[in-house]
């Protein structure tokens, strides 16, 4: 019986419907696997929310089969949905009839198809008087089908005018950083950017939704710790207990950094990382501002991943795709990353990323530990949990399952009770007995959802009112794409390591890093890859010595070079400074300096830097800012990461004026007068060189006169490969300093090495054979492959 | 019954005994406290480890009491001396007799009576036919006394030619740095470097005298930890039970930091923190390397400090010393300290150090706590202690008392195995339910003693075998006083947080760092220290503007006021990044900028230091590295935190030609030209400037004319305080900027602020007044003191 309340209600809704128009939802692959576990039921949802505020809907299930097997499976499905638990009975099965009446299926394979439905949604806003609202076309289908449909979409399906068209993508979104942009800008020749909604589910989890909502209600607590002062790392956890088999087929295609880390983490990352709009509720602040996080981002190198596999994963595959039994798959399941955010407030700061296959539990989170920087003068006996400021201090976005069973937002009692919406977020009950990231629940306060809500429910809401900041736009798919598609390459034939999975799996996973360097904490796999006898070890051999054009050699593998060079650099400097209060080193540009820069820079502590001027040998006529720059590899591999003082740094002055190495500018005359100043005799106690292939070294070049003799120290110079203009020091300067050492690396330099042991003195066939200090000492370092190939 | 081996080693003896001479120890306040506790066990253990090695002994009891009165105290000592447990009663008894008839009791107050002593143990030596080896003398009296005793012992009781001679000085080795340094030039006048011998008895500890070897015998593993690359923080700690009653005294004059850190803790510090000797058995080779530890340590400030009082002391200080209930003690019971140590092995590595009396325990550790660098793939429940890099990992050396109850050496058993010296150290046996340092002992590889040793009995035989490495040398206690006394002068007049003592403290004693600050975690003290009403914290008061002069004004309290203008800074900077691609940004030299160097360097996360350039308002004509020079002030707060470019530093050119300011080499003109080729327009985004309380501004002063007007953008400038020479932007340059910031603080500045608000443009006379961007904005900065008085 309807009472008079009811009545008007129902007119109210009937007068809202007409206000606000009709909303035809297509979903498109309606009989596939994801449709039938997740987006129905958020299509239901989001009519259970939405209905009755002032809309009308049409639910068109499409794919390619029969019209009579996508009815059948569509009612089946439609059958199962459920209601809200505090939802009663009846209620439901009412919303439930309304919602089957507004569903059907159809088939969608031609253009025609596509014509047709959008004639048939025409007629049915004309038969029933509604204007038109917008239409949603879900893609639950495989990439390769995306271009076809959305021709068909934008040539005869779109709406009518002043309605909207929303169209939603699902994952994968490529492949690598080319095909996202190929696939990218196909799209975008059918569709308008804001007419695109990519999903990464993600964005969905109640637990990784409520990130910036969180910092920015409890932005006064958070201001002073949010960065690196204070954060000791974050971590960014998605841990699976299933594995791949029945999936190998994608699964190969993809592996763990391109199925997880790459969309997922990625973008938990970037909430977390990004500074913080003033206004979190403007998408357009939000996606700015990601975007800006992903600029941060330090690039990955192939030390930034320790990789690893299953043990079954090969027999999984080799069975489901009817590969030989030679066939060894190199796809990882378990990814471990190290990120660095670089800029001021996360430098130095450690981000892991992790996710694996066939881990010891599922569990998804994100941990922010703060360092502890209290000394607690109590025995720890007496530490009190919400007072200690020893104990951890950590905030963590529980996205699911785990221990806990749910997601929840946790802050550690002794950081503040962190402000939280409680319409939709209520403490978690006592669970005694259950630990959490090394301390007891109630060391938490502890946040769950009033009402869990399945992710696709939650972004299908985002999809309908608009939410961009929800899903993933073009610019932030290709940012993303930009910093792990090197290192995907950079992996492609790395072997990962085998786990057995499950518990079993022990410490062997752990990872470590050191500097930017990740890698496995167990170095040792004896049981299980027994390997074809590995390469002997750089300590397996001893540093050799010899001469080398009658002046002492020193060689020995890469690693053990450089470190032996660094010693008797710091040795150098030591006895420099202690005898004259300076040291005074001329270093020489390219790449092979940059493993000793670093060497250097971060492991001689008792390196005098404080007392070191740094000089350069030669230098490229481009701004010292420019990345070919011989100073700016300088700058980046040494100067940032030690105390050297600012007037201790000698640039060469190849840029004055606006200018480039103009003779008139006398930059040569200029850097040759400020060495004459402050290094006695002009004699510098250490000059580093190098050895090009064609007998060249410092900017001196073969069949060029320039520096090889005269008064003129400093002199520009023409070098056969760009850019062409050098400054360098010359010949008979280099030839006054004290010590010489140079330092030849590598296969490409077995032959001139053989060719220079030969010859004379020729400095202008071969420059470096004219290197010979007048009263210094030359030391020769080349490594096995520069001196024995 | 004497067997023939027993009558050959009664021979070997006492020709041995001849072969090495004769040693008289003389024991200086033989009856006092600490020779009862310590030092005649001490002396008894040095005869019995040495007897029988070829040396023959007598021991002299000296002190101001009366032979008969004297000679009963020592009798009654020496019976109750102790042997080591495994030695069996009746040899005990033996050498017992036998220490007893060496010894005996001498009163020695006069020059002669040291004349009378030396003529006796030279009579004793001619009488039996011995020759002279050395002569120990143990100052075991008040510090005032060592003058006179010194005095008498140079002139009246030196050993023989070719004798050694040792005398031993037990703290406190002065006050403060000046005290220290006379008692040291006193004694120095009386006895040469090589025969002192200062006690710190803390290096006699077992513990502590471990560290070094184990550094030197676990080189390998520890060579690539032991580094601010690894170690996250270092404490050391000796905490008391007791309070100081009964010995206020003596306590009120010296308070903990002299009496436990400035030298117990610091000898430790220096111990975990010096570059390893090659060979650590060398003395000198470790005095050398101690003192270059103390040259790296940061200098102290207030900041680097919290000090309690227990509540009970006050009284005590009035009860025992007769004071009147108005006599507040400010004497410290417990002091935190954050030391850091200033070189690349423990850059940024926190120290720290912690003491206190009427603690919840009695305890002494070192504890060197590594980073975890690790992930650990698995849940928690399953890390094992031995293999999971997650884990904390700690190296403690355990200097006694505490839970354990004995001294140890801890190393966590997924660091390493240690090596220990079997004949010294053992493995502790397990101890269930045991944890120490949040980890349970069976987690530990854990070694204690094999023996057990007194601290003096190992000094003494230190001592004895010349081992000056456990000695505190002149230098090296002056070198801690240079280090502490700043410090504690500072700290003169503090007032010290009172804390109930015992486990009833809590949490009121735990402290935290933030940057180089140390204060307590617990601000608030509502039931203990009922203040007397505290002051309006800056938070209190808003940011009040006005105009000063027609332009903006902005008044605040100073951190407020600094917070305001460092905001300020970085949105302009953010703003012409963004419109011109980099920011120009002229400071002023001088003290009031440094906390807003500070604010900028570390608080600003957003900053776009890689886009900014950085000039130069002003500066004195001196070395850029001399500590007067403002640009040195900028490197050390500002440049060395953050990554500006090296070729985006602009200091001014002040030294050419190694002369300073000299006209002819036209440093000013230089500056200039750099300005208009990299400054668009020479129009600076943003000018710092100062007010002095004579109206200057920039080094543009009053009644002298350079600057203020005319076409050199940059001139010499001379100024009334020293050094006279300066260089400066001139007023027409200043005033092309886009923005000037005049930043004033302090009651100082007060009356010149009054002045100058009313007086018009005259720069001649207030260069300030001149200051008035043509086209720019200009905004002035004054505290509540320098504005409101």
């Amino acid at each position: 019986m309807l009472t008079v309340a009811m009545c008007m209600a129902l007119v109210a809704c009937l007068q809202a419907q007409e206000l606000q128009g009709h909303v035809s939802v297509i979903l498109l692959g309606a009989t596939g696997d994801l449709a039938k576990k997740y987006l129905w039921q958020g299509l239901f949802q989001l009519y259970l929310d939405e209905v009755g505020k002032g809309y009308s809907f049409s639910f068109h299930g499409a794919a390619l089969t029969s019209t009579k097997q996508g009815q059948e499976f569509i009612t089946k499905v439609l059958e199962s949905l459920s209601c809200p638990e505090d939802m009663v009975p009846r209620r439901c099965a009412e919303l439930r009839g309304q919602f089957q009446q507004l569903s059907q299926y159809r088939r969608l394979r031609t253009n025609e198809d596509y014509m047709a439905l959008s004639k048939d949604i025409e007629a049915q806003l004309e038969h029933k008087g509604l204007r038109e609202a917008g239409r949603v076309f879900y893609f639950s289908v495989p990439p390769f089908a995306y271009a076809g449909i959305a021709r068909s979409i934008n040539s005869s399906c779109r709406p009518g005018p002043g309605a909207w068209l929303r169209v939603v993508l699902e994952k994968p979104f490529g492949h690598d950083h080319l095909s996202a942009q190929q696939l990218a800008t196909e799209l975008g020749s059918f569709f308008q950017e804001e007419e695109m909604y990519r999903v990464d589910h993600y964005l969905g989890k109640q637990a990784v939704a409520q990130i910036l909502p969180f910092r920015d209600q409890n932005r006064q607590a958070l201001d002073g710790l949010w960065n690196r002062h204070h954060v000791e790392r974050v971590e960014i956890i998605m841990k699976e207990t299933v594995d791949a088999g029945g999936r190998t087929s994608f699964y190969e295609e993809y592996g763990v950094i391109r199925d997880v880390l790459q969309n997922h983490l990625t973008e938990v990352l970037t909430l977390v990382a990004m500074e913080l709009p003033y206004n979190v509720s403007s998408s357009e602040a939000v996606l700015q501002h990601k975007l800006q996080a992903f600029r941060a981002l330090r690039g990955l190198q192939k030390g930034s991943a320790v990789l690893g596999q299953y043990q079954a994963y090969g027999e999984q595959v080799r069975r489901e795709q009817q590969k030989p039994d030679s066939f060894h798959s190199l796809t990882p399941t378990f990814a471990g990353i190290l990120v660095h955010v670089d800029n001021l407030r996360w430098e130095g700061v450690p981000f892991f990323l992790m996710s694996g296959k066939a881990m010891d539990e599922r569990v998804g989170y994100v941990r922010i530990l703060f360092r502890n920087q209290a000394y607690c003068a109590q025995n720890e006996k007496r530490w009190v949990a919400d007072q200690s400021q020893c104990l951890p201090r950590q905030i963590v976005f529980y996205i699911g399952h785990g221990e806990l069973g749910s997601p929840a937002v946790l802050v550690s009692r002794n950081l503040f009770r962190p402000s939280l919406p409680s319409e939709s977020w209520k403490e978690v009950e006592g669970r005694p007995g259950l630990h959490l990231f090394g301390r007891p629940l109630s060391d938490y306060y502890a946040y769950s959802p009033v009402r869990e809500q399945d992710a696709y429910s939650v972004l299908m809401s985002h999809i309908f009112h608009g939410r961009k900041d929800s899903f993933i736009t073009t610019e932030n798919l290709l940012a993303s794409w930009v910093f792990w598609t090197p290192l995907l390459d950079s992996l492609a034939h790395e072997v990962p390591r085998l786990y057995p999975g499950g518990a079993e799996s022990g410490h062997l996973l752990d990872f470590e890093f050191s500097g930017t360097q990740l890698r496995f904490s167990r170095q040792q796999l004896e049981q299980l890859v027994p390997g074809p006898g590995s390469a002997p070890k750089p300590s397996d051999f001893q540093v050799l010595r010899a001469k080398y054009r009658e002046s002492p050699l020193i060689s020995a593998w890469p690693e053990e070079l450089i470190a032996k060079l660094a010693d008797d650099i710091e040795a150098t400097a030591v006895r420099a400074v202690r005898r004259f209060g300076e040291f005074h080193l001329a270093l020489s540009g390219g790449s092979s300096p940059v493993p000793l820069l670093q060497q250097l820079a971060t492991r001689h502590y008792g390196f005098p830097w404080a007392h070191t001027h740094l000089w350069l040998v030669d230098e490229r006529c481009v701004p010292l800012r420019d990345p070919e720059s011989n100073f700016q590899g300088l700058q980046a591999h040494l100067l940032q990461h030690v105390r050297v003082p600012h007037y201790n740094v000698h640039p060469m002055p190849v840029h004055l004026h606006q200018r480039l190495c103009a003779e008139e500018d006398r930059g040569a005359q200029m850097y040759a007068s400020e060495i004459s100043a402050l290094v006695t005799n002009s004699s510098f106690d250490l000059v580093l060189l190098g050895m090009g292939t064609d007998g060249h070294t410092a900017s001196l070049f073969p069949q060029s006169p320039a520096g090889l003799e005269g008064t003129q120290p400093v002199v520009l110079t023409r070098s056969p490969s760009k850019p062409h203009q050098r400054m360098s020091l010359s010949l008979p300067l280099i030839n006054r300093a004290r010590k010489v050492a140079v330092l030849v690396m590598g296969r490409l330099k077995r032959e001139i090495t053989m060719l220079v042991s030969r010859v004379g003195h020729e400095p202008k066939k071969w420059p470096i054979s004219g290197v010979l200090p007048s009263s210094g000492q030359l030391v020769w370092y080349m490594d096995y492959e520069a001196f024995l190939g």
